[in-house]
């Protein structure tokens, strides 16, 4: 496949990051959030070796932040989500799906909550604002909605503690599973969380100053230089490996929650004020027909997953799921691949044909992620 | 400046276009509205020049569409915009400034209305559809609220007509300009609309079927060979020299239609029941403080604007303003500019500063686009 050059403007913004990944050796950008999010630096089976070894700072700056706050905020973030938020306390991060009137996934962030009436929503790649925007409007609620200015770089891969704990000193061991702390850093209190987008461990850091971004890349590279710390992003094989899911790719509006494997997420029966609540009475009751599985497809490394490819019953044309990402995994040494598989279908072990634009192949559903 | 690639995925969507855009010699992409926009086939001046010369197709599949029906689909539209709709009829196409409840822009689509109830919201990019769909919510509207498959292509320049009329018959020259006519192609009605962005004149089809795409490509490149046509995309020197703003690029959330220059397409004393009348009232009436303008910037070519350059007083530290596209015009020998200039400033012929990356500029206010 050819590959073309991405056009800069000021449209596809760049994060206080941008020049100091380009610095690092960067080949690839995507789009996310009206942002430039990299892509590639090495090769992505050397960048996917090296993130499972060692440690990474990725610059997801494209995850924006929309902050609510005000007396309403919490009953405006339990309108979004099927989650329920009453147990959140501040310090804590949820993963949240929010969804739209007919139980429509419309982003997956996680949401931080800062205090009783004060919350960073940590947005995947749509423009969440306008909803959230859009139901205070017609709702009058007394919140107030922004796009605050805060850029998060992460540090990811298994030596990614003992880097942290370098810079942020020993309350980063402190920090557990999606909570966060607020640490001090060249004399600014930082939000540091226990999080990111790869399952080798790692923290996310919520930079909201600009100034303060190159020095802490810079503390980050010179303090990591014996656990060979070097710029990364988020990994195509890793994410698919571990089922991490990516909206617009693995999922859209067309999903609900429960389709993505996202069930243990929703608190349907219990999250009163939801504006999808109605529409996922029922699935949530009775279950999907479809839903998000991994997948392992024989043969030869498969091209990027451009389509969603059709997947069928083997020698049939009744179709039954389609594939959204898949990537070569030198690790399984098989293609591993997110897909949505019907109920009839996704029983771990159930053979499927997956039509790829090489020609069809054989391939296996999983009952579980690449781990 | 270094280029960097565009990595491929399914969450930047392909059009029905994309192949054939793709065998056309394209050399760059952006991303808009979560789908790949073309930036340049040749080089951007050799694709400049043959724009104002001959036609060109463009594959602006990325104005998506979302669609309002329903009984009270004009009462939503003009919830959107404080242009008053009252005037606008079926077959009519408005450019329509949309804006939130503070008066800021979300969007500058222009506006298809199919019928009494039915519309086409032929958006820039931004997630539109959510703060739609959000009121709509809030407001417990009979509507139904989509985003169908239609992906516009553009014929754009001074030998479209006689382009369009090979394809589509004579009845192409009876359309007038913003509005729109059902042509039959292939035994489909499309929708063609005289209309596009740039200002060499031309037509937006509106291919509502993605087997009709590559058909129609296919015609007009043979039905054009004489006229040399070729594919194209947007041009920034072209659009930039005629003022044609870009949402994202010159104008964001912070800016209200008046500062943008488009307040003759406001109507906030009669567009009663525009979310955002009660804050525009004011702007109205006493006008903005700062406003687009085109200016013209001395010296050799500048680089590209990646980020917003301040604009100050000739010899002095005060801020008046702020450049947000520039380009070298090769017809009007000077770079071309469209930038945010305060009252103080923005009079015709009034010279600042502005501060590129390659140091201090002086330059031109022009009181009006380049033409």
């Amino acid at each position: 496949m050819e590959s073309f050059i991405l056009t800069p403007s000021r449209r596809v913004r760049r994060t206080p990051f941008s020049d100091r990944v380009e610095q690092s050796g960067l080949k690839a950008y995507t789009v996310y959030n009206h942002m430039l999010l990299p892509t590639l630096f090495e090769l992505t089976e050397a960048d996917y070796h090296h993130l499972k070894r060692h440690v990474q700072v990725w610059d997801v700056g494209c995850e924006r932040q929309v902050e609510v706050r005000g007396r309403e905020a919490t009953r405006l973030l339990q309108m979004l989500t099927p989650r329920d938020l009453r147990p959140m306390l501040p310090g804590r991060c949820y993963y949240t799906p929010m969804v739209d009137e007919t139980g429509g996934m419309l982003n997956d962030p996680v949401t931080v909550k800062l205090a009783e009436d004060r919350y960073w929503v940590s947005i995947a790649d749509s423009d969440l604002l306008l909803w959230i925007k859009g139901l205070a409007y017609g709702f009058r609620l007394e919140v107030d909605i922004t796009e605050p200015d805060v850029w998060p770089l992460a540090v990811q891969g298994p030596r990614a503690e003992t880097l942290m704990e370098r810079v942020f000193g020993p309350a980063v061991r402190e920090i557990r599973f999606f909570r966060f702390s607020r640490l001090p850093f060249n004399g600014q209190e930082l939000v540091v969380a226990r999080s990111g987008y790869s399952k080798q461990g790692g923290f996310e850091i919520y930079v909201d100053s600009a100034e303060v971004a190159e020095p802490l890349w810079d503390a980050l590279m010179q303090q990591g230089r014996d656990l060979e710390v070097r710029a990364g992003c988020p990994n195509l094989i890793e994410r698919i490996e571990g089922q991490l899911l990516s909206y617009g790719n693995d999922m859209t509006r067309e999903n609900t929650p429960h389709e993505c494997g996202l069930g243990r997420f929703c608190d349907t029966l219990t999250a009163i004020g939801c504006a999808g609540r109605d529409a996922l009475l029922r699935v949530a009751v009775d279950g999907p027909i479809r839903q998000i599985r991994s997948l392992a497809i024989d043969g030869a490394p498969v091209p990027p997953c451009l389509d969603p490819w059709p997947v069928y019953a083997p020698g049939s044309t009744t179709r039954v799921g389609e594939v959204t990402s898949a990537a070569w995994s030198p690790d399984f040494d098989t293609n591993v691949a997110i897909g949505m598989v019907q109920l009839s279908h996704w029983t771990g072990g159930t053979q499927v044909e997956v039509e790829t634009p090489d020609g069809g192949r054989m391939a296996t559903v999983r009952s579980a992620a690449f781990i």
